[in-house]
């Protein structure tokens, strides 16, 4: 298996209570398929997957599976503290129709060995067994310093439904050394947006990430101008990918995306603790921030390179 | 409320295959309390909490409340990554008849202030609304650097139940400055058995640890002595705290701590992944090394100091 | 060799320009003594060893050792990203009669062993042959993790001159287990004066610090307070020494013990980048609140319990 | 002023004794100058210049000033903890005819904010005020956080020789829109050899790095074939430029890059403490990883792609 082009990693819509209000997910997906995402990444760090009760994140996994209905993978994100939990996630996953898991490894204690994280990954895996697996690497919020084509390399031999990574880093070395290994055989995944082009150049052919939710269309033109070798223009969508990340990034960045969907008519809400939501005024001076730089609030998708 | 004395983190039984084997848990609670342990923390660190699915952590909590039925607190930690989960478990604990619910802050997305700490903190703790709540603060864990006292003296004013912390850190002027804000409001309790000493003179009167499942006798020792002012028997006593403690050390810590309960006749099994178990021939090599160090496995409180 | 009681950390007097004022060591020196400090220790981090250049470390080296005129041991400390250059200056203090050397590990490329460790400690250490040495741990600053006890116990086998340890962290365990080895072979000396009755409690016998400058009666009170038993007393005073570090710590720490000098009419002027010094209104307010907790900036040594 | 081509980061020779052999440094000039390098950055990491004294610095500056006469420029890097030392080195270099100067900052004590590291690299650079100045970026090195977009910002106005940077980290995002910053008035060079495709891709024109100096011809193959569009060659010569850079990481990085230099027949011996040298079994063991990978040690620049 091999994902291709631009995954989004999906947002949890909550209401204003903060329960979850999944009549948001349908419109939601039907903006991201019109503007050429093809695939979902659910649950993820983007998705609060976390920060969801395990029953929230059921119902979340289902509602995106049944708005996509077949027409792009979903992807669901059930790494958890609990292995066990992860496990019973991962299958239920598979049981309503997801199309590939994935999972962060537990983060509170931590996973010392590329052994114990690959035994780790081999249980919760094992919950789905008829789908693909994608191990989720983000050191940044999980802590592990595992290098990831020693996982790979033993997890290959003892995951049977291990397929690849969404890697998460910015180590383009290690990500174009795990592309490689045994001949190509791990689908490895880009997750850092500011760095597209650089992955791009290095063989990347798919990335999952949150501001392909807003800003897809730039996305889609720095890889059609890095297809044509036009690099002028590839760096000039990246740079402006990088502005528009740099500016909500002011923020605090996640309730700030939630805000951004919120103005393109998305009813999201803001983030589950730790993480709280934008005051109305921080609203107000991020939309004119982002306006400044040529984001359009008549639509969803909403930034791109002027033609 | 004020806890004193030794509080036993206590330890999760599994059975050979990693699920639940609950009646292991009487006879420990009774070896326990036959060994001077004033109170219970469940489903800790030590419990392996986060590694436990909730249905098993509720679980566990019951077992606990009425294997010690009220003869000393029991303190039930229901920190997680789900701030949601963490008040359902809260609510649970109420329900079954604990004492006191204690929880660790989310750390898979970081808590990066004082005032959203007070907000998880007052979610959860909101759901045992008639129960005395202590944060737990172990740092090396959770990753979270707020600092206690801002946290108290903020989280005093809105969170109607909060009495104090749990402090696992090595900080004994935090830990003094935090026991002595508005004229000793709170009860702080040290959570670093290997300290204990300092912590007496700086003013501790209660510890919550793993070590004083198996080594209660010598901890009561050390705390005898500091109250007769015999500094020289103290630490000695502490000394050989730390002897066992480094000795442990160099094996998987919890694992290793299971392996010596195992020893003392209680059936506890190995840690949940990401911890593992102990194989057979490094039981017996820590087995042969706390032997060397005085520790008696005929019965369950098996290291002291000799009279 | 034991050093005993406490032992100034002292600072480097600069002048206006930034350059050094030797002639305020002279007055400083007389009125540590007078308070009752036991030693100097010079150019550590307190010093900004690391920010003088060579030449001016050992100038500052010569005028303690001048200043001082044999009534307490001067230690120098030597620490350098560049090990040859530490072996030069320790052979310089040697020349020009310090009584003690004290070095840091290099920290720009990381100590990645206790045998790389032991053998730069070796290789300075050998610079200055008939002094005794004290290895100065400071994790915080080198970013080190290498286990004292394990240096010790290689060192001590290869590196003929070393006696012991300056320990600033707070790991009371580790402090301990280091005074205990090989029948407490090694001189193990506190560096974190906020935790001073915690580690008087486990064994300490002196204290290099940075704050005995400006309260060293409000230490030797806590010290015999200890030694009558007076815990009450005892901790009153070591929670006045917290709440005065906690004063000076919301300003830039050293620039602010700088300033408080000044105040007591010693002309050390500020730090060395990239410390700088306080402004005007930041002094002014340090003294305000320095004043309510009780400070008398009217003499020298201006901190202490009343009778 | 703009960087071009592949810069080496020279090593320092030492001889048996750990002594400068300054005699090595002109036939490896020569070499790196066949080679195709056009520049060469002196004292860095790669050379050492934190484990040398301030006089070995001047000696080994002067000597590659010499050896390269003016062929290509000759930056020198100047970093000390102490600011006033490096700001005497910064005017040496000036002195002696070297054509840039660069400097980290202090890591002793760390710099914490943008404002500090401006006041530090002004400092400094104004020992050579007719040199071009580029800071050196390595926070895996130096512990710093400072984002380097704000540092050149603030830096532009305050520093008159600032020019640019030596980014030696994986974030390709900042490196962008470092480059991008005032209508690209910074120059900024790549650090991290084994990204150099991707760094391309973004719009790289220079790079600094330790293995231009054992493989320049193979990263001259993959510029080349980036600017030809051959993507396909570029990623081969990355992938093999990654494979080697793991072989070498297997060991002790720097002493094993000294062992291959003296495979190829330049006597710069083994590194200062705390790094070390390689044992005679390592050396072999990693000529023969090496030999398997295709390098040829019959001659000096030894790695490349097969025509």
């Amino acid at each position: 298996m091999k994902l291709n082009g631009l995954i989004a990693a999906t947002y949890t819509p909550l209401d204003p209570h903060g329960d979850l209000n999944l009549s948001a997910i349908g419109p939601m997906v039907e903006d991201l398929l019109r503007n050429g995402i093809t695939g979902l990444y659910v649950c993820g760090s983007t998705g609060e997957g976390m920060s969801l009760t395990s029953e929230e994140r059921r119902k979340v996994a289902e509602a995106y599976v049944e708005a996509t209905a077949g027409r792009v993978p979903v992807i669901v994100q059930v790494g958890h503290n609990s292995v066990h939990e992860a496990r019973q996630l991962a299958s239920h996953a598979q049981a309503v129709g997801a199309d590939v898991i994935s999972a962060t490894c537990p983060s509170y204690f931590k996973v010392s060995s590329v052994a114990a994280l690959v035994d780790c990954m081999a249980e919760l895996a094992s919950g789905a067994p008829d789908l693909p697996f994608y191990y989720y690497h983000i050191p940044a919020l999980t802590g592990s310093t595992i290098e990831m084509a020693d996982f790979l390399q033993r997890g290959g031999d003892q995951i049977p439904n291990l397929v690849g990574l969404k890697y998460t880093d910015t180590k383009l070395f290690e990500f174009q050394h795990c592309m490689e290994l045994e001949g190509g055989r791990f689908d490895v995944v880009w997750g850092c947006d500011e760095m597209l082009l650089g992955a791009l150049a290095t063989g990347a052919r798919a990335g999952i990430g949150s501001t392909y939710n807003i800003a897809a269309p730039l996305y889609l033109q720095i890889m059609a101008a890095f297809e044509a070798g036009d690099f002028a223009q590839a760096r000039k969508g990246q740079s402006l990918s990088i502005e528009m990340i740099r500016t909500i990034g002011r923020y605090p960045f996640h309730p700030a995306m939630k805000a951004i969907l919120e103005m393109q008519g998305f009813h999201v809400g803001g983030c589950r603790l730790p993480q709280g939501r934008l005051s109305p005024s921080q609203s107000d001076s991020l939309r004119s921030e982002l306006s400044a730089i040529g984001m359009d609030f008549g639509h969803a998708a909403s930034l791109s390179l002027n033609p």
